[in-house]
């Protein structure tokens, strides 16, 4: 018997497109959460590499006492893992995700999946699991999906979807990732 | 005799759009900055009433040290204040940021203007004042200008904007704003 959504909670947000913004804005909505004594937890993939990529998003979440789990953390077009291992890694993230919906996921508020769009998007994580997997998520954990290139899906199957575009990008004038401004 | 802009350091940042996510964003890039040891502030503009907007977000940057302040806390438009009382906060405000560029502006690394775009569609805030006041800013300090409706000569002075758009909302289902979660 299927419950009917209650939309004050657990809805599944999507943060897609070009723009800059997508995970500094799951980011700030975990700090939300988390300000009003919510739990909140972020899983990420391809930027676990604390030497690479969000170490001070990392050292402030782990102050605040939010987990943090990071798969995949190199993806393969940066030539230091395979294929084969990036889908190895994003299958054991499924797995983990399995595990927590039905484990302590029921005591979460918020769920970050940060960049898991690209890995549905390369199909190291096939779309319709994954889809599957968000059917039996905890009635009132709110999952915030992001990155480019969002499935369609996906976006069907979402309550809330921001798209991103950039206006205007300083990366046009060979401005490089800054530490502390974009990772 | 005008320094040549460092593109990796002080940038003016807009993030507009009717989406969600302008002031998340910001959020999330105070977070970055201060788990790199960089030192940022925030101020609000129409959201400073702790009891409505933001209160579980300024809980945790109270947490992290990172300064906040609040102008003009409540927007006409909601009836708890008048036009005047507004504009005159919006430019005491001004005041400050002014104050804040010749004084320890200079320590700071990000400041977040949040909803100022609010403040100069409104005409609270002259463009051409905050326009200028942006020309005195210490070097090195980046500023994001949230909120949607950026004006154009903002726009045209920014490095980057970002433009977010709801592809799909919730909030067209009737559901209203929730707490540690849209503030």
């Amino acid at each position: 018997m299927e419950k009917a959504k209650d939309p004050d909670r657990g809805n599944i947000l999507v943060h897609t497109g070009e723009g800059k913004g997508k995970t500094t804005s799951a980011i700030g909505q975990i700090i939300r959460a988390v300000g009003h004594g919510m739990k909140a937890q972020l899983i990420t993939f391809f930027k676990g590499n604390e030497q690479r990529f969000e170490r001070g998003t990392f050292n402030v979440l782990r102050e605040l006492d939010v987990p943090v789990k990071n798969f995949a953390v190199e993806h393969p077009d940066f030539g230091r893992t395979s294929e084969e291992e990036a889908e190895g890694e994003c299958y054991d993230a499924l797995q983990y995700l399995g595990d927590f919906f039905e484990s302590e996921g029921e005591d979460y508020d918020l769920l970050v999946l940060d960049e898991i769009n690209i890995a549905l998007r390369t199909g190291y994580i096939d779309e319709d699991d994954f889809l599957d997997l968000l059917d039996v998520k905890p009635y009132g954990l709110e999952v915030v999906c992001t990155g480019r290139g969002a499935p369609k899906g996906l976006i069907e199957k979402a309550d809330l979807v921001s798209r991103i575009e950039n206006v205007k990008h300083f990366y046009d004038r060979g401005v490089v990732m800054r530490a502390g401004y974009e990772y």
